[in-house]
């Protein structure tokens, strides 16, 4: 499969509306995107069978979700669908496949934004939830809450009959390897407080989201992650914070982000690049272009976001070596990538 | 006594540099401002020693931040000092005093960020640290991380010595029968699923907090509450969410907010204040309105914020009836108030 995106700013940039009534497709415009994670992809670890899967794990992300937006489904539905495909998939560190925390336990963080209504829904620390994404979105609509974590999260998915797994569903061999790979290099096994913040690597990273425009106009994004490899128990990234890896509204766009989340709760990165169109009056790509490529990496936080605004122009930046990413454009266009082209 | 403070918007907008120069005042100026939940509250329900208690508090709470800004100290310990004399009065919703949630247990959250490094601490679902804003603290500075949760973060803090307490300590006669009081209201005593969103009351808010301006130009955040009475087990409300309920940033203003920390959440309120300013050119008052007496009103999301930008002007919205608040401001001046005037 031919790598198509270009530049390390992958801007798709249309004037969807036009193009789309030109050529006699649908009068209103869907778009959807999704990423499997960004950091240090180097060509020589992919082997070209993992390389197939992995588009091919997008690519079928992709189409689920698109198969809503087509039939008339709303974004959230679309987006929803698009993170459980790649939550399910063992490539991806989400769901079946999360990297394992310092104490060798997969916690699990997931969160979903509804920019019609501005609603969303988030949740951290889980264990069992075979689907986080689906709990994330369980907390929006029938809770009075936003975000819920740990035990009290699962026990709110029990009561509502959401899928719970043994523990070790989410296990890979992949996985443990990597885990006992940064133990050993760092001479740390288990939870020792000599973590700092300068063991992490990049290689690290990696999360899964989608972003999506339905035919109604309406933006949603969704995010789910296990986090980083060696985390400290109970730690939480950006993905759950609304506003920081997850954000979506009408007026702007919705974006879901992957890196090294600490950096993007404190650059409130999602958020950031919103506040920037709504009131610097950027565009999504200048948006996202000086959040990603300027701020992040001026503070040192590698990573990149999916986004797309409500005329659906598609924008994929990221500042690391790689993101695992996609997209079916306004112009029914699949596209999947992995490294900077 | 007196509530000195006018209108909803309490903007104390001085030039504080010329001001404090002309009255021979030290060149730099310093300034704290401390909050104890917003919410209604009602003359009526507050005896003239219950409003006397909180005004003398809040004032030990000021004075101590500002002993260490004059003696050149950072806005950091400034408002790290003045958040644990909140926290540990029990007429706050913090620390000693807080809220039970609908299993009748005290789940504390905390934040603090610098706004000098952008670097920032937080902590959610604690059940035994006795200063939660010391552990968000320990978090920012010596872990690699932001956000820590539950079993996690305190055996953190105990690897760190931080003080912890029997839960019985934060339990407060008068917060269990507030507890009581809602479930027999709601008809479900323990954590049922009949909770919704309709059933909450202004008069569960409450979160305490500070900001600070120190002389080296220097802001600071700090906010800590208990949540919400009868939360679900494993909610985590605004207040350890970087960008939501605390945020601070030398470039714009350090903010602390306490309301219903879900709007907050989806509203990103504290950056949305800071990227009013940042992007949009709007004051520190300017934003601070828009945001609390437009935004978040319209949402339905009742509460306010406390901010200081880099000048020292001081701002206090609130769109409830009361918010316990004060600042000492960069003449020196303390004022502390309850009601909107």
């Amino acid at each position: 499969m031919r790598l198509l995106l270009a530049g390390l700013l992958t801007a798709v940039a249309f004037a969807p509306l036009h193009a789309a009534e030109e050529k006699g497709a649908p009068a209103r415009p869907i778009a959807i995107a999704v990423h499997g994670g960004a950091g240090t992809i180097s060509r020589e670890e992919l082997t070209a069978e993992q390389e197939k899967a992995i588009h091919a794990t997008l690519r079928e992300a992709l189409e689920q979700g698109h198969a809503i937006l087509r039939e008339g489904g709303s974004s959230l539905d679309a987006v929803t669908a698009a993170v459980k495909v790649l939550e399910d998939s063992p490539l991806f560190n989400a769901g079946k496949g999360a990297v394992f925390n310092c104490a060798g336990i997969n916690e699990l963080d997931a969160a979903i934004m509804d920019g019609s209504t501005m609603n969303a829904g988030a949740v951290a620390g889980l264990k069992q939830t075979k689907n986080p994404i689906e709990l994330a979105r369980l907390v929006m609509e029938q809770s009075p809450h936003v975000l819920l974590i740990g035990e009290g999260a699962e026990s709110f998915g029990r009561q509502h009959n959401i899928a719970m797994v043994d523990p070790a569903y989410f296990q890979t061999p992949e996985r443990r390897r990597q885990l006992d790979e940064v133990q050993k290099r760092e001479g740390v096994v288990g939870c020792g407080e000599e973590q700092v913040v300068e063991d992490f690597d990049e290689d690290r990273y990696g999360t899964v989201g989608a972003v999506a425009l339905d035919a109604g106009g309406n933006l949603a994004a969704a995010t789910s992650t296990g986090g980083m490899t060696n985390k400290r128990f109970g730690r939480v990234g950006d993905v759950p914070i609304i506003g920081a890896g997850t954000y979506a509204d009408n007026a702007t766009a919705a974006i879901s982000a992957t890196g090294h989340g600490e950096y993007f709760i404190r650059a409130v990165a999602a958020h950031d690049i919103a506040a920037r169109m709504a009131y610097g009056g950027l565009s999504l790509a200048e948006a996202a272009n000086e959040v990603v490529m300027k701020k992040l990496k001026d503070m040192g936080g590698g990573g990149g976001v999916i986004a797309v605004d409500g005329k659906g122009n598609i924008v994929m930046p990221f500042n690391t070596s790689g993101m695992y990413r996609g997209y079916i454009d306004v112009k029914g266009e699949t596209k999947t990538a992995i490294f900077a082209e």
